[in-house]
């Protein structure tokens, strides 16, 4: 039985390479799309995407794929439940029943609306223009709704777009989880604003692109981003992608008046690199090459940035280098005004600009504005309010324009609503968690973070979580890693340990 | 029959327009190997270029094509000799014969083959090392050879490898071409040789690349190159390479121990940019949607680079820009010194910096090696002397290396051996007959040049030769626009007067 079922795992997998390499074509498409291509590449691209997810589809839902797995299926049984094959028949399983509920023509053309649809937010963000996003955006929400009707039986509209991201997780189970979390952080957030404020105007000085990259790819270099496989481009809105196993690149956009933009961008993307890099060479190419789940991915990019990038041992370390690379801007900063400044808690209007404290707010939400529209509460015409009105009763601000409103984030404008944003939080939450086990094991690695050093921490994440790719749900992993389900104690007890040191006792 | 004539051209055309996007995908796959990609990412682009040429080739060679073109005879028969659809079952037909000959694997093979020798070149070149391409050159011989076999009845071997480049033209019409050529460039070279030499080493000061990129960014806007339509980056062999009828984009590389190194590399890309984004808006996505032949196209690289970029009336105008660009490094050098700088004829090593007297000589020089290849007279091991031995017969010069001997080029380690240079001197011959026509009909044309004017030129070369794409063969159009076929004495009369003005009388 093993050696047929090692044929048929073998041309399985050769299946999916030809699926993997029309995804990494497909992505490498959409990073060019956002960072090189002229405008007038904008209408073909998007039929270039199309016709991408049109052939990459037909391939995930060719029915030779489902023989294979069901022939597959006595070969996994016979396997111990350990094993890599187990899990790459489990993971393909998933994909290809999800796939196959999904029409091809509906996917491609998607595809083809999203790709054209973020061409037009691109444009229109910088001119705080939500009537010109209005119509795709609508198309969008229709779209998806249609998308989660293809998988009947949810208990909620929003769970199957849910699951695409983060497996296994429901609006039922996020929902309290959300709640609890909001209640544990609105009394943190109003403390500190009882507090004297940190200064932090120095980081809206003027700092010249060129340094700014500089600096920050030093930063990534000594986590651990390969440049030899991976790169970092310029864009609107930044984000990881992938093309193989070997070429995974990050993007940022700098702002020159404002130094923590892209300084910290840089490591989150870094910290997702890292993640995908990291996986077994021995996944290359097949469907396990690939994270976990949305929500620890964003462990791991929470994690690089804040954990170990707003950390008061990294900035004793680092911002000798920082101010070597801006001495005039920075002459008047001693390090821990610079830490404090990094760290600075106040409800502000930008979700990748916000603290660690009020950022779980921004995307609660995200997350319920997401809700609504799918359940028909929300029309796409009340949206921009609905948002200024949210960050009204959330945060107490209100953004002077939908540019810094609803036009915000990229994520609606460049893909389903719905399953968009959940992840930033779960990831948090599960950052603390997989850090506080790598710290019970190596107690060294704060120390080691102090001297600029990250490679225990870098190993450490590596062997329990990178390399196993998408081996593992979410949930197995964080269970094998930490021995515990999700849980927001170790994050809260993180945030009240840091932000007492900065602010006084919480 | 016009009507069934026009759904089936129609159907034609939605297939074709798939095949237009894949090769497009597979343009941008390439551009990015060849500009950004981080090394890891090779071996899974090479396979991605592969699967892309698969995709294409199996949907050029759908014999649901060869019916719809059968259906069409009838249609294109009925309609007058010059009308589009004629000229699309046409050029279909040739696409479509000339592709079933080729098996899918080859198609998929070779490509994947060139990109990963590709690659393998663009390393092994800075380091002079001939041995590493070697086995993959040896392969590209095989193959090309097998490609050319695929075509039987060929009186040359080459011949169906130049008929791709430049369909009609063979190693009969060519060779006693380039010796005509040969024999009348000879002693105009002998006798510029004795003339005192022109200085040009303040060409050799140092020219930042910020700078470079800018002057000459600013002169192919001003030839009318529109940067919403396209953009320039960087690479190890400049090209002009097409994503789209609205994204055709330039690549350049930059010494800056060099100023005309990029500068006119810049000028010629953009010559072949401004024909594809010429071509009729009507024929976008269609088979019409490229240049007629390799030599069409290198007589507009070759036009803007020479007859324009070179000129006199250019520099008089453009002379102090250049200067106020490089205060420093041109203080001591006076326009017409300059002029006379970029016009220095001496015989060089490399060919894209060579002059235009001793240009085809180059080109020459490497029709001839691929001829032998082919022929078998000439082996891929004695490759390299035998580069050296034909520059000291016909340049009097031999390279201190490989790198700038037979790794030169970047033609034969990304593409078949064969048919990969006539279309520069076929280039240089057809430019100058275009030009004296464009002249003769507009003869302001240089009096606008030397006020920094390209429109009138521009329009014409777009009106008599762009927007018709590949409507017309090459020999066509040149018959159409100059009503003379292919002949060398306007190209030798231009450099004749350009040059008895540069060094006295020739």
């Amino acid at each position: 039985m093993n050696a047929l079922g090692q044929t048929k795992r073998n041309e399985l997998i050769g299946r999916w390479q030809e699926i993997y390499d029309l995804a990494g074509i497909a992505a490498l498409s959409s990073w060019d799309q956002t960072t090189y291509m002229p405008p007038g590449g904008g209408p073909v691209r998007a039929r270039q995407i199309a016709l991408l997810e049109r052939l990459a589809h037909e391939r995930r839902t060719d029915s030779a794929i489902g023989r294979l797995l069901d022939d597959l299926e006595p070969y996994a049984e016979s396997l111990p439940a350990d094993h890599d094959d187990v899990s790459m028949v489990r993971v393909m399983r998933k994909l290809y029943e999800r796939a196959a509920r999904i029409p091809t023509d509906f996917a491609a053309e998607f595809a083809e609306h999203t790709a054209n649809t973020y061409m037009v937010w691109a444009a229109a963000r910088p001119r705080n223009d939500f009537a010109a996003v209005r119509p795709g955006l609508q198309k969008t929400l229709e779209m998806s709704r249609q998308m989660a009707e293809f998988f009947p039986g949810h208990a909620h509209i929003a769970d199957p777009l849910i699951d695409v991201a983060d497996e296994g997780m429901t609006v039922a189970t996020i929902r309290p989880l959300f709640e609890e979390l909001r209640q544990a952080l609105a009394p943190l957030v109003a403390t500190i604003a009882q507090r004297p404020p940190v200064e932090n105007d120095f980081l809206y000085r003027h700092y010249p692109k060129a340094q700014q990259i500089e600096f920050g790819e030093q930063i990534i270099r000594a986590f651990g981003y390969d440049f030899k496989r991976g790169r970092q481009d310029e864009t609107h809105h930044p984000y990881m992608t992938k093309f193989a196993h070997d070429d995974v690149r990050i993007t940022t956009r700098i702002d020159e008046q404002d130094l923590g933009n892209a300084l910290f961008s840089t490591m989150h993307e870094s910290g997702h690199a890292l993640y995908e890099l990291g996986i077994d060479a021995a996944y290359a190419s097949t469907p396990l090459d690939t994270g976990a789940s949305a929500g620890v991915h964003e462990s791991q990019s929470r994690l690089w940035e804040n954990i170990v990038g707003r950390s008061r041992r990294f900035w004793q370390h680092y911002y000798p280098a920082l101010r070597a690379q801006f001495p005039a801007q920075l002459a008047d900063v001693e390090w821990d005004a610079f830490y404090h400044a990094v760290n600075r808690v106040a409800p502000s209007l930008i979700r990748t600009e916000a603290d660690e404290v009020t950022y779980n707010l921004h995307v609660i939400i995200r997350f319920g504005l997401e809700l609504d529209l799918l359940e028909g509460k929300l029309t796409v015409d009340e949206l921009p309010e609905a948002w200024h009105a949210r960050y009204v009763e959330n945060l107490g601000l209100r953004a002077p324009d939908d540019r810094d409103g609803v036009l915000q984030d990229v994520h609606w404008y460049g893909g389903p609503i719905g399953g968009s944003f959940q992840g930033y939080t779960l990831g948090n939450i599960m950052a603390s968690q997989f850090y506080a086990t790598a710290l019970a094991s190596h107690p060294t690695i704060e120390a080691e973070i102090g001297q600029g050093r990250f490679d225990t921490l870098h190993t450490w994440l590596r062997e329990n979580i990178y390399r196993h790719g998408s081996k593992y749900t979410a949930q197995e992993l964080l269970a094998r890693v930490t021995g515990k389900p999700l849980t927001i104690e170790p994050y809260l007890a993180y945030l009240r340990t840091k932000y007492s040191d900065i602010y006084g006792p919480l």
